[in-house]
């Protein structure tokens, strides 16, 4: 994030390639594990590259959570079944792209990183945040019980997806995120059909 | 497992305070750092113990997870609901109890220990074969849809379960441990609204 010392434009596509690289040795090896040197390999780039940009490991990791970690979105599509929908995505994206083991790691070593507890609680709130104001806005439109949990709705969107990204073992990973789409909206209407309003149902098994 | 070389009876207790110690360094340290030196120091037992018990590192986790991730059995209440709480509430239980950092770091590091993927297949086939089980029985009492999807029912039971757990920071995993048993109704009462068919809903609130 900070600009090169010499005033030189930093090349942005440097910069993803080397978050993308710590992104990787973070998930796989995990804090304990993770260097500056195991970073600029696995990036391909020297480790000059990675100190004119960042001026330690913690820096580094703290730009891997910011930018490829920043948690999911609340997508306002007009259509609660389309919002739900995207945050499952979203959620699956998160674990299944070469960034996923990060997210886990980051849940199980927290307390063990430096800012862990934060860069943690800001991923987890932000799904939170996105699963209230979806909650709330179909509420508004009729579509959802007054009474429907934002908890529980995160817990079975969110947690579906989860569960849907990690049991899959590691050969069949590929084939799982092509399908990640799909099972997106299969998940959405399973759990839509517990607590959509009889009047206003929103799935119905249509394709979106 | 094995005797003792000496015929001497072993202490079953001293098994399970190092089989939890190793649970506990496992899932706080990961494969690259467990050590048999370290399970003894947290068990507060001499190496000898352990080497007593297990040749090896190795051998000594696969004990852990044939002892402590044995995965979840498939318990026939004779009451749909009943069953499904009673698989929450042992999901819950993998992942909040103190060896719950060793199923994940199963899942994150599998590829990378001795076994892993056979250990990590025993423990989601066990979870897959369990909801088999129970949603069959469920539709053969016509309680559940005949085309309910048994991946879609556990992955939102089995998966929120494991995000409940999981998003509770370090703090509160003492309180979500306390409420999970009551969670886990919930849970099951929220899904099941989902598929419970009109006619018999095996839900309604009820207290189990």
């Amino acid at each position: 994030m900070a600009a090169s010392p010499m005033g030189r434009p930093r090349d942005p596509e440097v910069d993803e390639r080397i978050t993308r690289a710590a992104a990787e040795v973070f998930g796989a090896e995990g804090w304990a594990r993770f260097s500056v040197d195991a970073v600029a390999r696995k990036a391909g780039v020297g480790k000059a590259s990675i100190y004119l940009r960042w001026p330690n490991k913690e820096a580094l990791l703290a730009a891997v959570f910011a930018s490829r970690l920043s948690g999911v979105r609340d997508i306002d599509t007009g259509s609660l079944r389309d919002d739900l929908v995207a945050l499952a995505r979203q959620v699956l994206r998160a674990f299944l792209d070469e960034a996923g083991g990060s997210v886990l790691r980051l849940m199980l070593e927290a307390e063990s990183i430096p800012s862990g507890p934060e860069h943690l609680d800001r991923f987890l709130q932000s799904q939170a945040t996105a699963a209230r104001a979806i909650v709330h806005r179909g509420i508004d439109r009729g579509q959802l019980r007054k009474d429907t949990s934002v908890t529980l709705l995160l817990d079975t969107i969110s947690g579906g997806a989860l569960n849907h990204a990690l049991v899959a073992p590691a050969r069949l990973r590929a084939k799982v995120a092509r399908g990640a789409d799909r099972y997106a909206e299969e998940l959405v209407d399973f759990v839509l059909a517990s607590v959509a309003t009889a009047e206003a149902p929103p799935a119905a098994g249509s394709a979106g």
